[in-house]
């Protein structure tokens, strides 16, 4: 894809909703555990605060993890630059590498955007170390232009499966704080709100992160589309009530049979819309369809501290000495899935086929 | 049935986990807004303190609802008492009973248990002053302990539909707190525990409410039922996995076709069950039957406040100027029940058929 960096320009923040600042150097992310209530900007100048900022979720979704893990290999390499033999500086990057890698598992683009990154600083290792260092910053902010393009793009071709008037449910959040900016199942529906299709979204609340309330509601809110906040059970009762006419969602990984791991409760959300034969989409770039996967079986489901489930904002929910079970993630399988937007088009089953054919 | 008052002996709260004690007039509940870390009793003397409980959810569930409003006529009746035209002692008993039905419009217990007062009461109303009021708080003791009484027959018959090393899901609270005490739902698990079955369950968190974060995790920790938290959204996942073997749950309303009427969410554990070929039950008195009723389509659906939505725990999630659904309920069609364990009797497929049978 041609990198418009133009999208990086000033205004990006207002305009595209971007959950990242690149000043001099320093990144600056929106610190996404205290919104609604508080719009305030970490600084990060370390690898090591950037594996904390993505193990801590001050930023999530799977684009932003990615673009933000690429500033971790630039922080790195400004650390490692200062090594002569430019084996062992290699070898420190790899290593950086991994470690940043670990900070979430099932997310590929992290792993994608940090990949990405060693092969081009391996590629232009004979450089002078100062253009080295400007290469690999420009290849990070490439990856962040990139991701905005795509989503732009993905609003525009994915604005045909959206009808007029359409009450559309989405999950967790998959909006422009999710990624570089503009948003992948959030940026279509903007695109239809754009072209005045006069939607109304009901957000899924999405325990127990509460994404959906704190998040997606917050970023459509500011965008001026309307939306309804649900909590995540009632979405069967709204579709048993012909009130939802689509959903659509992001995606953590997309596996080569189109098999979709996404935030929890992304599955059930499938299973209901295939039995009230309403559609189902995802959204993601290309980045987020990892052919390495055969299947969604091979794709490891994090599970977080449970405490994240027995309590909230630090209070107690549940009674003393009950366990709980944290899955982040779920995973659809292909046979639930209308249809995946990506930027290079829109895929339909079957997709074991057609996800091969994009990438031949 | 028989009434066994053996079940309202002193030591029935600590044996059945009843949340009512009656005391010399004074009926306690236990507020059920506050578990699971206050165990506090409120107490109540007027048919305005009966009508708030309810309203404001002190009680809930529908057989301890129904209980709660029986005590509200009796309190009525210690009122009306004073009128020596037992016409209008009946009108004014009939005014409160209808007041007292609006407390909440979904459970049908509440009327049902209302209406049996005023029956029952109207029917003895040549009775003396003193005598008239000691068969009506007869009456409602009656109700309470055919209710518990009903609770260990639903128990007892359901345990054959309980598999050993059985992982149970069940969604919202059905338990001893939900009733007259022992439990609906949670009344054959129970039974199943006590029989070693060696049973495990998963409590949906049930949002907005959390009754099952904070009351069924409680009634089982007390039990010493084993029991993991789960937010509503991850049931479909572990079933994914195999890792839940039926869903039983409690109902608020059955239809004379057997759809049911239950907390929101209950339509979504169905059709995941459905979807995953896993059996799906419904545990609840013959009273929660309304044969006046024929479908799931003529039971209304209470929407309470969006603040219950937008705000955890009081404190508030989204942001401002967004806007929430907030449905109490969902209905269950018949086709996605596998069994309706009532005192009377297991009910299976066709129900339309079975249970007009019941009642007949």
């Amino acid at each position: 894809m041609h990198t418009d960096f133009n999208v990086l320009e000033n205004d990006t923040y207002d305009k595209y909703l971007s959950p990242l600042k690149w000043e001099d150097n320093f990144l600056k992310l929106l610190d996404q555990r205290i919104l609604p209530h508080n719009e305030e900007w970490l600084t990060l100048q370390t690898k090591e605060d950037v594996y904390n900022a993505i193990k801590l979720m001050v930023v999530r979704g799977a684009p932003a993890i990615g673009i933000t893990g690429a500033f971790g290999v630039y922080f790195s390499l400004i650390e490692a630059i200062k090594e002569n033999n430019t084996d062992v500086l290699l070898e420190k990057l790899q290593k950086d590498a991994d470690y940043l890698k670990n900070a979430r598992p099932t997310a590929v683009n992290l792993s994608w955007a940090i990949d990405r990154m060693i092969n081009k600083i391996n590629t232009l290792r004979c450089l002078k170390k100062i253009d080295l260092l400007r290469a690999a910053e420009r290849e990070t902010l490439s990856i962040w232009a990139e991701d905005i393009n795509a989503n732009i793009m993905m609003g525009s071709l994915g604005l045909a499966l959206i009808p007029e008037n359409a009450n559309i449910l989405t999950h967790c959040n998959a909006g422009a704080i999710a990624t570089g900016g503009y948003g992948t199942a959030l940026g279509v529906i903007r695109a239809a709100h754009d072209a005045n299709k006069n939607i109304h979204v009901f957000s899924n609340e999405t325990r127990p992160w509460l994404q959906g309330a704190r998040l997606t509601a917050w970023e459509l809110n500011k965008l001026n589309i309307p939306v309804t906040l649900i909590p995540d059970s009632t979405a069967g009762y709204l579709m048993s009530k012909h009130e939802i006419n689509l959903v659509i969602v992001g995606a953590d990984r997309i596996a080569l049979n189109g098999d979709v791991a996404n935030k929890i409760g992304t599955y059930t959300m499938a299973v209901l819309a295939h039995h009230h034969n309403i559609p189902f989409y995802v959204a993601a770039p290309v980045s987020t369809i990892d052919i390495l996967t055969p299947s969604g079986k091979e794709i490891p489901v994090e599970e977080r501290d449970m405490e994240e489930v027995l309590c909230f904002l630090q209070k107690r929910v549940a009674p003393d000495g009950v366990c709980a079970r944290n899955p982040v993630f779920d995973i659809t399988p292909n046979h639930l899935i209308n249809a995946i937007i990506t930027e290079k088009g829109i895929i339909y089953p079957p997709f074991s086929q057609n996800i091969r054919k994009l990438f031949n």
